[in-house]
């Protein structure tokens, strides 16, 4: 151990001795007995949640004021079909006063993710009654343009984002307790009396943030859209780095495995956080499932909890994202430390692989890939035909563990593991068409930009011939796209890994580059260019507008498009 | 000054320093010029002001349980035609859970004023949203159980009793931070997610009142009725007790002259608080509008502030409670004190009477005497035929300011009120109807219970005579009735004035025992026995059902019905 290892060692044995119980950590049978030179009192996993803890990382808060007041006004040639036209400067709120029924939108200029506050007066006869309003949190216009109710989507109804708020006395300092991703807030007047107007003022957020400063900006850029896009990526980033890396600040505000993994290489070429990663990835190795799997998502309060779900595809991308904070950090000691977990991942996800080499659903976990266009939540899960998927990413995933273990001078351990590769990228080369010139998926013989991303990325093919399945597969009109900008990730990294950069970036600035032209400060969680107002989740306004796996335009522009 | 007010006056002068602007003060024009032997830096109103600011009391606290979880049944021989059935002890709620969609109703057992409490927490696969809860608060039965919207009332919505509240992280102590009035709470359950359900546990209440003990309690009563009747009188008068007598601890939340009237005279057969009556009266003088005249309520939150409309029937009375007053805590240096501003009341008032003695409705101010039926807000100060009864209270005001004036040694300053005083009882006499043996109103000659209250009270007519009067209105069914407790009061009042005890008890028992025998635990503002669901505001939902000025059975039961 070096001096801070040390030093943070030193801070994990007093942060044990006042941690609340360690629930899900103490509930994970056989942890204990894996406990090895860590100190006795303390299981593998319970350690590494007590170093999370002592690696979560302070915010930074700063004020930022409204800027404008604003209106919608119909915009046909936007893609949400709304834009904001500014009515005054928000200094001159202060002479305006407000009744009952009346209502107002704020621009704050910038996505912050925080706490709002403003001051709450009145005028007019006498204040003799409470006020009552209703604020409107919005990431994007349509937010703060578009009612919230009915909801009819099928995650929760909490998560939208509005709150009624009562004011018994006036003139207050309002602080608004609950932390919210906006850059427009709509004030609706629910009730005063007929005695009084309410005035505001002093419309401020408190931003948090644990991003820091951008310090590997590039100098110049090949274009202003993708100065623009990379400025987009970044702030979707800036505002998703908190005491973990979240989804999105608006929801679900929790550290995925699939986001984090992306988030991180992101990170790498922008704040460079190394200690967040590491946080994230101690917090997923400390709160495995009793058999091992780490679960798709963590959640850090009200103390760490481990997810419900296990993926399997997130599962296994586990050593990749040790391996890329390995290349960052060159922290190789906490790379040996989780190189257990990442090859146990591997070892787990390939139960579901046969004797024939191919990858077979099982009954329990789930497969991810990407959300499906006018997914329910179970069709969100099986819509999307995803063996062939699975099939590449898996060994994507084995050929990442076979790297990282070089690194770490393990090549003993993975050497059964490049056996398997060679026998899954075998059955691998029996899902491509010949005739079509694809890979197809299914009973169906479905054909995907998934399919084809993931069996690129996984080498299954000679480079020239994967370079002319993905250019084929963007031809074709009946292949299934991707919805999110988390599948589109992989389509670009795909390009990029067989030389169709100009293809890669170009894809880039078409889909992230359309919903830079709306003025949006972040990039979405979802994303279909041909209905941009579709949901995953059946409505447009439980999405999330700020969302971690959207941000990587950012690390391909900051590698220039180059294969890494 | 004796060492007491020595004590009190040291600390005026260190609050004084500290004091924020007392902008209502500072606006009284005029003011300073009456500072006297006050410190030099205050005016004398500003001084009353920091008087009612040192005077301020700590609230008691204790925290009380939900006791049993409710439900609601048709309850046709019930007033408000619904009561509650006992579902389960609270103690159970902690091993039920509850999902998006379902709701619950706990019962307290008393009516509180303070702030609730509950733990919150959740069973299920995972707690993966926030939780959104609705909370109403109910005085009654009825407020729980008909819906708060459509509201259709004349008096601002703000003061619905309903929260909607998010919660981020569960298990959760949750604390409402408005205090709120109630024995029932409704919680709706808006959302969670379909992961899991919401528990709660330890529903509990940190009641606050400056009331103390009730150390005066009679030691037995005539019947169990009174004896109900005494104690719903007194818990109503315990929860309007707080920083100031309040009207109600739902809404107005505000000192009114005219319920502080008759909550200091309750006080003084109970609590005996005579300090927190002493601030209420600092805080009227202190808070005078430019003209003089004492506005009919003022404001304490978020700084001392005079209210919007002066009531003249109010202002004349001021002095009235200082007698009370007086003869409660024989503190003459207050009394004195205060006598100019008494005086100054009634001299605004007597402007309005004419050079034949009438009083004379002037345009500006207004005569409140009691709510409406059905009125909305200016039929509310029209409706009532008010000439009449505003000339007894006025009568009576001044007969009443007399006897202040005596007992502080001021004889010769209200030698001419007594030549006053016989003019307004001679032009009163010229509104009895000797043929219907009532005194009449108006130029539709309206006969009402208001006129012949005031006008017994004001002892314009020989007592039998008035006591003839009283008794014959009571039976007429086209005489208008009081639609308030307020005024109910003043005709058991006048009744007992007039020896009519038995018909004093009577009317006690057959009104406020209505209330009572629907199982009420305060007095409600207004009750309409024929009417039972309508309201001076228009819709029963803002009504406030422990209402200070209907405390006053308690005032006559523990005087034993007769003359004081």
């Amino acid at each position: 151990m070096n001096r801070r290892e040390l030093l943070i060692h030193a801070a994990v044995v007093t942060a044990c001795a006042h941690l609340a119980p360690l629930r899900a950590a103490d509930k994970t049978a056989g942890a204990a007995k894996t406990g090895g030179d860590r100190p006795t009192a303390l299981t593998r996993q319970q350690h590494w949640v007590a170093m999370a803890e002592v690696l979560k990382p302070s915010l930074s808060e700063v004020s930022y004021s409204a800027l404008n007041v604003v209106a919608p006004r119909q915009a046909p040639e936007h893609l949400l079909g709304v834009a904001m036209k500014q009515q005054y400067d928000v200094g001159e709120l202060t002479n305006k006063s407000f009744k009952t029924g009346d209502s107002f939108i704020v621009d704050f200029g910038e996505h912050y993710t925080g706490y709002l506050t403003f001051s709450l007066g009145w005028q007019g006869i006498s204040c003799d009654a409470p006020v009552r309003l209703r604020l409107i949190f919005g990431e994007v216009v349509t937010d703060v343009t578009q009612p919230l109710y009915p909801y009819n989507g099928w995650i929760s109804a909490s998560w939208l984002p509005d709150e009624i708020l009562n004011v018994d006395f006036l003139p207050q300092q309002v602080r608004i307790e609950r932390r919210h991703a906006f850059r427009f807030v709509k004030t609706d007047i629910v009730s005063t009396s007929t005695n009084f107007c309410v005035t505001f003022g002093q419309l401020q957020v408190r931003a948090v943030s644990s991003a820091g400063q951008d310090r590997l900006a590039p100098a110049r850029y090949d274009s202003d859209l993708l100065k623009n896009i990379d400025r987009v990526s970044i702030r979707t980033l800036h505002e998703c780095m908190q005491t973990v890396f979240e989804d999105g600040p608006k929801r679900d505000r929790r550290l995925w495995v699939g986001d984090l993994r992306l988030q991180a290489m992101v990170n790498y070429v922008s704040f460079n956080n190394t200690a967040l990663v590491r946080r994230c990835l101690y917090l997923f190795a400390g709160l495995q499932r009793e058999d091992g799997y780490i679960t798709a998502c963590v959640y850090e309060q009200p103390e760490p909890r481990r997810g419900e779900v296990v993926l399997i595809d997130y599962a296994a991308l586990f050593g990749s994202i040790v391996r890329d904070y390995l290349r960052a950090s060159r922290d190789t000691a906490t790379a040996q430390e989780l190189w257990p977990v990442a090859k146990q991942q591997l070892a787990l996800a390939l139960k579901n692989v046969n004797a024939q080499g191919l990858f077979v659903a099982p009954e329990k976990d789930y497969v991810f890939i990407d959300w499906n266009p006018g997914s329910d939540q179970s069709a969100a899960l099986k819509g999307l035909e995803k063996q062939t998927a699975i099939q590449g990413l898996l060994i994507y995933s084995c050929q990442e563990g076979i790297e990282l273990a070089k690194s770490l001078g393990r090549n003993a351990e993975v050497a059964h593991l490049e056996e398997t590769v060679e026998r899954m990228k075998q059955a691998a080369r029996g899902l491509f068409d010949e005739k079509q010139g694809v890979f197809v998926s299914g009973e169906q013989r479905q054909i995907s930009w998934a399919s084809q991303a993931w069996m690129a990325l996984a080498d299954v093919l000679p480079q020239p011939q994967m370079a002319q399945a993905l250019t084929r597969v963007m031809s074709l009109p009946q292949a299934i796209r991707p919805l999110t900008p988390y599948l589109y990730h992989h389509m670009v990294d795909a390009l990029i890994h067989c030389g169709l950069s100009q293809e890669a970036r170009t894809l880039v600035e078409e889909y992230w580059g359309a919903m830079v032209k709306t003025g949006t400060n972040t990039f979405w969680e979802a994303f279909d260019p041909k209905k941009p107002m579709s949901s995953p989740y059946g409505s447009k306004q439980i999405d999330s507008y700020c969302h971690a796996w959207s941000c990587t335009p950012s690390y391909f522009i900051r590698h220039g498009f180059v294969r890494r």
